[in-house]
């Protein structure tokens, strides 16, 4: 913990804690105040450690609710080790319903392994890669779509070239059991807390659930269940048999190198396919529209590669490079 | 039309005409600029003249996109009347993607009659209503639920008092054929087209598509057909059969003096039932979570009606005042 | 009540309500949301109505501390009468610590009477003006010297041109009995709460408590009992022997026409007299410094009148038209 | 004046006074602040009164250098009537320098007559129609092509129905002798201060000098040497013969119905002509080109009238809506 | 110095120079701007150099008139040495009176040794450290509790290890002798200049003149009074006698790792305890109201640990991390 | 190429290529979009790679106009080697018509080499420095006044102390043949695209294009004369006679260290001598005014020496560390 940055939380006391990390941030309304992040930490008997997070993305928020819940409800005495539970990871973001902080743009999720001297959001990742995660064994990341992106309920994960840990990394992901499963070969974009646990060794996971700026019901129950059975394929905690989901999961990775379809110019899209439709390469995905200038008339876009649409934009109006679908295929 | 606003489109021409009005907005970057509103006009032979409007919240898109593709591929040898058909009601607002004009943060649906030396939103109130609305025999005015609500798909007319006007409201809402049509007891909330449009005598509807700021393909395609089979109720366009909607609209009124469920604080709100559900009044109609401070445990929110969910927040995030529940009952 | 702004309080039911004043507020991330205004109603018995408003100023926190303590600790069985308190009049200017509303940049003070279809502060205006302030029998409004201001601690009357007003008004001062009472000659400047009540025959009159956007703890116990002994002298509620005020209230009034010392350029302005001095015409009142460019030399800046310096700013830097004093006499 | 809007300056007063007209402007960093609009006033002997002013948009420079210039050097003595100068009409905006306030996104020569309980920009027009202009025989306005025009230099006059008061202005725009003097037919857009002075049968002229948001040398020596051959003219100051301009001033009228050229798409706009030439309806005045889009090719925007061009956009980059030419002919 | 970032100043030549340091910044509005640091240079006969800043917080004013007054006041001849004075090291900060710059929301005593290609407050401090501080034999830098807290007023100095240095720096808080100082035990908080640049081996302390966001009178003179105590103490300038302080300091420390007391949720904040007073753990340090939603009861809010509250919040309304109470011990 | 920026261009396949850099920004509208620069290149035979940039500042618009109307026109048979050429090198800002993105206020010129994990501007330098550059033979960087300056119409290239390379450069600029040519003696400010292109080994000239944010029609044809001209000389495209300039280029260089005069307060700036005048230190440049508070008389700024006058600031309001003026002497 560095002189700005710290926190109360004693990670090695048995029981039940529930306090703040607090990032150092001096501004004229508040000469010595904090960002303060909520931090629970259930320790007991011996096992391993688990870090649960969520709120890394403002506007995700199933997983905002299950680690809520898990906090409120989880009885310590059942734990076998320790689980470190992080309801709103970037608070500015949470309060926000935003992506990316309001205080300073940072998108948490690209700023791994931060810098302990730069913003917030860069000493909030930071703090949580050289404070939090040399303790844990393994990493749940509850995610979702967001407000511009719908997805299919799916799990995540990426090989790393090490082929135990890609074993340990694979076994929680038939545990989570989400609808999907998503491999990346390879690591995935630069910056993100999987991908820097993965270098340290750890086992990580980011859940994906539902999408564009609301609360999909499913999802979140998908999402907490699918904590409790993480939990226990560790032994860290017993699974309670309603938590227990009996379909079994659709593994699939991104299919090939133009698996993302872009627009380059503003106006309104309109998709053509539904999630889980199965497109061709060259067919259309979608129109462009043009409403404040009829005068153009619709533009069709299409995909460069034959897969299942698994991503796509939740949001009428485009700007020049946003992304309106994503596709994969079977792993 | 006044020395600031105006148009060089001749209403009264037969033929196919698209221009623009134009909101004089004179402002730093440019001191000579106008606000360029689309407007296309379609006359032929006799008939009625329908206001067919779109764009009016910029965050609502399945109306833009049914006027704008309206627009490219009317014949205009088929109609008997005028069509006017406006695609960005409120083009600021359209451009982006927001309910209110960033200009002015003018919500032009709360703003009718307007007021000529106003705000541009105001202004261009002034001008649908002064200049446009004189010259038409119907309104459909075409929204959704934008970014914040998500919306049942249905279509809404007002009584007026006035049964005559109340029967060809009705005959326009029937021919519309939402699969669900919800009638205001009296006047709706101050400040909309359609309140305006009727106390100068002219049946109205708006059409209500989908929500939460995406695009609903279904939602899209009731709409566009819903325009289609209106003018042909009116006899200004014979129907193409591919528009026809076999299945009968739901009536529906708004249920009571508390059908609308508000949370009064700040956090995020889990949704309990899904669109389309029926609810009692008591019951909890979800829960509000603070994830920046799970020390606050999560509170229910309760519906204090009964009746069907037709509307609900389509955003997780909340604020104090914000509605996350619209409730109806059988007409 | 307009069709957009209403309440679900009876203010006729005898007992403690308290609910909200809801001024419609449409909106991008929330189409059919509102603003909270809270109110509590304590009806009892025979008499008068007392309207208790904090609030009005978001950076003004003395009254809101009373009203808030008032509507958690009021015996409504004491009650004869009818109080009616609010906490939060312009509730986003509450939340944001700020003189004005930062959804328009509103005034609350500055805009009565309001107007039912303007801004949404003179909605709230409106909504006090047109549905509260008829009820009432006599009007406690709670202010302070806001952010930018430091003041002696005193209660603000006007004078009406009608006599028996001018007692009543006279009498509810005396009661109110702070280190100082100033009263206006003549109606002060536009658009306040005080004085449109005066217009309504309604007595008024308005604390002014500390400032410098702190809270200042003799100010709220003088705000607090001032509150009690006025709801005394009208016969609404017996006085607590606790709050009693020994001392008397000392009276003034604005010294001429150049009460007021303004600075027209930008620098820090230092003071050079505490509060409570008597200062004399031509005196310096402080200078004005230009530390980002000290090649200018420190200017002198001259009070206009003599009398006693009852406010000043509390904020070093100036802008351009800046009022850094207002003076007094005895009355 | 109003309980909010004041001045100290006794316009009756003989001698040179300057000091300021206070608009009232409470808010969070200055609860009785004031916006401070600096007016000088000199009055000897008999004679008319003239206002001259200038700052009524920030970025157009040069009349306010002329109008800074001439309080400073002006010799009261020689005045026969009176003059009120005031250098910075709307002083936000010149603060800016930037057409509109930034307090209010307010555009002062477009909300003549004023608001006496409007926003500062509405309360400044307010004063100076209610509180100023009734004691003028005459008024010259400072204007020039901003940051978003060029301009050839010229000064415009319009016409009122009442030949009498047209020949006064007319004599005014004769006197003040710019390169082109522009007649508009009738009154022109509504709102600006010629417009409402003519309207109170005070003859009234705008110089409109440059562009660009620069400072022209040439137009500001036009500029200053114009008010004083109107001052001359009316008989307020004998002539100092430096400011004598031997060139005849070349009488030209607005162009018709389309003598304003628009673009309804974004991109930078590359003029082929020069302020001054000759251009024919039809003619292509420029091409829209789109360097972010390469993709897309450049446009061509054509003429709708033949003409002087006499004002175009000084900004490369357009948004849909800007006017990039005006075009005028011989009068 | 840079290529972006440099002066004219020639700190070796004997005489008074006042001109400035230019931190280049290249923007929309000036493509070749700087911003302007003012820097006066006292230099003359044999002796030590001392840094006297001001202004590294915009929003704490005593220093800035303390050293804007010695910049015009100074007798260079009496001067032996050098005395380097800056009235506002972050210009931008200054002119906003607020403690960050409003170009990049830079904290400058957060900031050093600062970054010679990043931010312009970075590349102030980089300046600062690199080039002005290794001329320096002592830094006196002026601060005080700014816009949200108020202070006791004290100077401060921090150990370092080197027992030579922390005597040199005792010194210097001796001579500066304001009621209170407060040694910190080992270094402070990263990134203030006082830390550089006891790092570098130079003595340097920090004097904290009242708060609150005003000028504090009695402030002012102890920090004017301090300067010239300790230059006198360091054999740079012989003591004018009208500003010996007869009183002796009271020395005091940080009170254990809970002496600074933090609130967690948004409302206003009701301070129990004035400045100066001793508390002890536990007690209740204020109130958290909600008059924005009164069915919220006030929260205590409680010290952890016992000592002198030598700093408060200054400001009412309080955000989640707020920090609203430091407090000390003897030392 | 890093995981989160990329492009599909392959650089090394012959024939004409359009498509796009992809600098990865995920914020809240668009958790999957990238920044998409456009890029065009033409490879054909054997020769040298030229690149050829515009947009790097958004409101210089010759440079974009020349190479967009380059990427329309060029015919790819006729090229030997290839040319890179980018219109928009910093889409955000050319999209904002300003100097800095306004997603980061990041000046790309300031910026190189860049970095690849900073701001989105900071990636694009990265991206064109360790991904294009590397290619590069010779570089050719289209830039002009931009908004806040006018400039002689000149090109600009800086010596390396490689005297080979220098010589190319010489080369270059003699092709480029600009009415005026300026050579900094060393390298020029930091961070800029020639410098790191020199300091690679490339040969690198700036064209400078007029200024004041317009477009200069005259400097669009040197410009885009100068780019074949260029490419004539490298061997790269044969020279369309049409191009060619008869004129003679005018070598120059900065005149001292006190070429750039500034002004140290705000006000409005006039000029007194027109660009290229040769003017003498200590001479007026132009009088400042204050036409917000004309009691401060206008103050006349110096040159400090004596030069050619080949850029003066555009812009009439400045701000204290604005550059109104640069002067040169004959190289």
């Amino acid at each position: 913990m560095s002189a700005r940055d710290w926190s109360d939380l004693d990670f090695d006391k048995p029981g039940r804690q529930l306090s703040w990390i607090r990032i150092g941030h001096s501004i004229t309304r508040s000469g010595y105040g904090v960002i303060p992040i909520p931090v629970a930490v259930f320790k007991n008997g011996e096992g391993p450690t688990v870090l649960v997070q969520a709120g890394c993305h403002g506007d995700e928020y199933e997983g905002q609710i299950a680690v809520s819940r898990l906090i409120n409800q989880l009885d310590v005495s059942k734990v076998s080790g320790r689980i470190i539970a992080v309801s709103a990871a970037n608070p500015p973001a949470v309060v926000a319903g935003a992506r990316v902080s309001p205080i300073d743009e940072g998108n948490l999720n690209r700023l791994f392994p931060g810098d302990e001297f730069g913003t917030p959001t860069q000493r909030i990742a930071h703090f949580i890669h050289d404070a939090v995660l040399p303790m844990c064994d393994a990493v749940v990341d509850m995610h979702a779509g967001g407000t511009s992106m719908e997805l299919m309920i799916y799990c995540a994960g990426g090989t790393s070239g090490d082929a135990a840990l890609d074993r340990r990394m694979q076994g929680m992901l038939d545990a989570f059991n989400a609808p999907v499963s998503l491999t990346f070969k390879g690591m995935s974009g630069g910056g993100n807390l999987s991908q820097v646990a993965r270098e340290m060794g750890i086992p990580s996971i980011a859940a994906e659930l539902g999408g564009g700026g609301g609360v999909n019901v499913e999802a979140t129950r998908v999402g907490e269940g699918g904590i409790y059975r993480v939990l226990d394929h560790l032994g860290v905690l017993p699974l309670d048999e309603k938590w227990r989901r009996p379909d079994a999961t659709q593994p699939i990775r991104i299919a090939g190198n133009r698996a993302y379809t872009y627009v380059y110019d503003a106006g309104v899209f309109e998709h053509l396919h539904p999630l889980g439709a199965i497109v061709a390469a060259g067919e259309v995905a979608g129109y462009l529209h043009h409403p404040e200038n009829p005068q153009r008339a619709p533009e069709p876009i299409r995909f460069e590669e034959t897969g299942l649409l698994y991503c796509r934009r939740a949001i009428g109006r485009v700007q020049p490079g946003d992304c309106v679908a994503h596709l994969a295929v079977a792993a």
